[in-house]
């Protein structure tokens, strides 16, 4: 992917997360110059106050990242960076994002997540920047009616909070773009990233994501768990248990550079695109692909369904084959193991990084 | 009414507004005291500070508010306020609420209603306040299924940013009180609130109103504007019309009072009811009462449907007069009259009032 025409800066919230750092990878590899921000929500900061994760990217790629920690709630400290920068896109990862926890506490989440948003929409106008790729997520579409799932499909009835912030921050991105031309915005709705750059530097953080399937299975792979749990064996599947299209979150990072070339291309107000691969993989399916591929063995129990959770999603992708020109590269196979590549160089994720001698980070002071 | 045993101080946001001061003197006449907040963005402020329509309250029940011009934009400020008095319940009434412009200004309509919202709710929870009845509204229906509509009534799909901030803001209301058990809410969803108290004293400020139609009825009825125009006389109704259930404004203020009740006899978490009459009322039909109470002539004109409109709509209230023992009193020839002797007592509203000798306004002061 190349830089398009005359845009260099991109701003990422949320940029020293899972996805934000592996995006910014290829925001620098295309040639695009990144200010990023992230309140070590979901992340690891250093003594130093830097970011494991964007000291690990800079060693990838040879270049710098500008870095503020800043929280979104925080609408002066915000303004200041955009007043520092001229950004000439915003690409807004940022959320919490632990769906059993969000039902938990669920005005943690909206503070967080909606306030987070309106706020950054605020700031983004009064600094005159109407460029936005929106992470959203297939959660908005609730349970399917039919598969694979378009961008038509109907949204809201969403089973947490989690989405329902996903969706709300959604409604109010059709309702800006409807109400001021100015808006330049692709919502990608994200179906299940999973695997690891192939450095093996940058990966999901495991303290945060047990709750995800591929972490969990790696923790019982390596025996720090006894077996996996499987909620539901008899759901009207291959094999009975729950479907997900899983998809290489470096495919998904090159997903966020072809929206970028997408929006610069036209004006298109608002476009919603899915980012998956299409394929529909199974539990028992991806437990026996990581097997093979990491040479482990994986215990498994099946219990009851679990009340809430979807039995089946994947993505129909022609929009997003067709409107960005992009299409996945990784199987599930390479998901695997380039996950488990960085499951293995990073035990315990950023927490314990020996420090090597890279780069010096540039760290923004305001 | 009479007042919820042990429950002294209720605190009423927006309570300088249209339904908020006609709530509050049915709350002084039932014995409570009350703590109103407002931020004067749909009420009148006087030079001195103090809220027009609150010393008219003042006036009406012979009893003193406490009053602060505190925005729910102002975390801080809120907090302030309810360490300095021990609060029994709330009522959120506080809210921008012009459909039209909601349309134009969305960012606007999301930062206040919905980051107010929030706010309210997380110092509530700070101060050990659970007890909340919420100003909910039918347009949470969008286009009706069946008619009269039942609080089972899906929600959603709805057609303006107004409507979708109190949708949101349910929602949030749902997690929360599905999570926390502490929470003790009641969410009313009004009909049409018309009318006015009937001493004439408070009603609905004109020069905000004018997109609803009894205030728009009534710039005909006195030539301030040649004629009135209605969207649509080919609907599926009656006359052709559209058909709304108006409520007199003193029904929906007695409702709150038996909201309180019912929140102190029980324990609910959170319950919805719908506040209407339960009579749909077409437009022509609203003209011809009007005409007949006033005495005046309201000439129409019929143009073309308006795209979002909707086509009929009116409560099924079986559940509010059971769990709520609250029954409507007033019929749409007492609306019309009490919205007129308010209109013709005070033609600009509370711009131009005149002071009259009223007992002191208790300002509160931080």
């Amino acid at each position: 992917m190349s830089m398009a025409k005359d845009w260099r800066t991109i701003f990422v919230t949320g940029g020293a997360g899972y996805i934000g750092s592996h995006c910014i990878v290829e925001l620098l590899e295309s040639g695009y110059d990144v200010v990023a921000i992230d309140n070590f929500a979901n992340s690891v900061t250093e003594s130093s106050g830097e970011s494991a994760a964007l000291k690990r990217v800079e060693q990838i790629t040879g270049k710098k990242v500008t870095f503020y920690n800043c929280d979104l709630i925080d609408r002066d400290k915000l303004e200041t960076v955009f007043k520092k920068h001229k950004i000439d896109c915003v690409i807004h990862f940022a959320a919490i994002k632990a769906v059993g926890e969000s039902m938990q506490i669920p005005l943690h989440y909206y503070r967080n997540n909606i306030i987070g948003a309106i706020n950054l929409l605020e700031v983004m106008k009064a600094a005159g920047c109407f460029q936005l790729v929106f992470s959203s997520s297939c959660t908005v579409y609730g349970e399917p009616n039919v598969l694979p799932i378009t961008e038509e499909h109907p949204t809201g009835n969403i089973t947490n909070v989690y989405g329902r912030t996903k969706y709300f921050i959604e409604e109010m991105l059709k309702d800006i773009s409807r109400a001021e031309k100015n808006w330049n915005i692709i919502s990608l709705r994200y179906f299940n990233p999973v695997g690891a750059h192939q450095s093996g530097l940058i990966g999901e953080d495991p303290t945060k994501s047990f709750t995800n399937l591929m972490p969990y299975i790696a923790q019982v792979a390596l025996r720090h768990k006894p077996e996996l749990i499987i909620f539901g064996g008899d759901y009207p599947t291959k094999d009975g248990t729950g479907i997900r299209d899983y998809i290489h979150v470096m495919d998904l990072a090159a997903g966020h550079v072809a929206a970028l070339n997408a929006l610069h291309k036209r004006h298109l107000r608002l476009k919603i695109y899915n980012l998956g691969t299409g394929k529909g993989v199974s539990v028992l399916e991806l437990i026996k692909i990581f097997e093979n591929v990491t040479g482990t063995t994986v215990p498994y129990v099946i219990k009851d369904r679990r009340e809430g959770d979807i039995v089946s999603m994947y993505a129909n992708t022609d929009l997003a084959e067709k409107e960005l020109e992009w299409r996945t590269k990784f199987n599930v196979e390479r998901m695997c193991e380039d996950f488990w590549r960085w499951q293995t160089m990073n035990p315990h994720g950023y927490r314990n990084s020996v420090k090597n001698g890279i780069s010096e980070h540039v760290n923004g002071t305001l």
